[in-house]
């Protein structure tokens, strides 16, 4: 549909939803390939392991995250990406599109943090 | 690009902002052609006069929306997407689609607020 004038409060949702802190940056990874914690803990500098699980729980109640458990010794946990969250994969890819052209990928000077 | 498991400040910023309250939704506005107060605020349910001015200051100030005064009487005002701003456009899109198909397009049942 593209954008429209329309509200949608589910639009709206989603886009709160993604942009809450550390959100985008955990599906960001997680389409990226990650399922396990540490791994999206190592990729994410700054988040801690309390926050990283509110997170993901939020994540899954929303229903874009899946978290399974593996029965095995030590248990073995492992997120998942739901079909809604996967099909995130587009909005990620044109916000990784344009931060590449209007920041990361130019010069420090872009740099949010710089300033 | 798309996106990548490199952390990007500028990109983690970019979702933040856009997903900060009532952000997202103004941005939206704009990019299906609003440009003044008035029309922004009547688009949005709930948003007050007071959150408008603030979140409009603060998309100029991250150089996503330019605020143009017309010296007539009475003064017009006008906000404009920047070429960054608008360059937003695809992202909008892409979560639009998304919204459409898990949610508004759908039964009310998957309202996020009907919940």
């Amino acid at each position: 549909m593209g954008y429209n004038s329309h509200f949608c409060p589910y639009f709206h949702r989603a886009v709160e939803l993604i942009g809450q802190r550390w959100s985008g940056a955990i599906l960001r990874e997680m389409l990226a390939g990650a399922t396990r914690f540490t791994e999206i803990r190592h990729a994410i500098p700054d988040i801690s392991d309390r926050m990283l699980a509110e997170r993901l729980k939020g994540l899954e109640a929303y229903e874009l995250v899946e978290r399974r458990v593996f029965a095995e010794t030590p248990v073995r946990v492992e997120y998942h990406l739901t079909d809604r969250g996967r099909a995130l994969g587009p909005v990620f890819a044109a916000l990784g599109d344009w931060a590449n052209k209007y920041g990361c990928g130019e010069s420090e000077e872009t740099d949010p943090n710089a300033a």
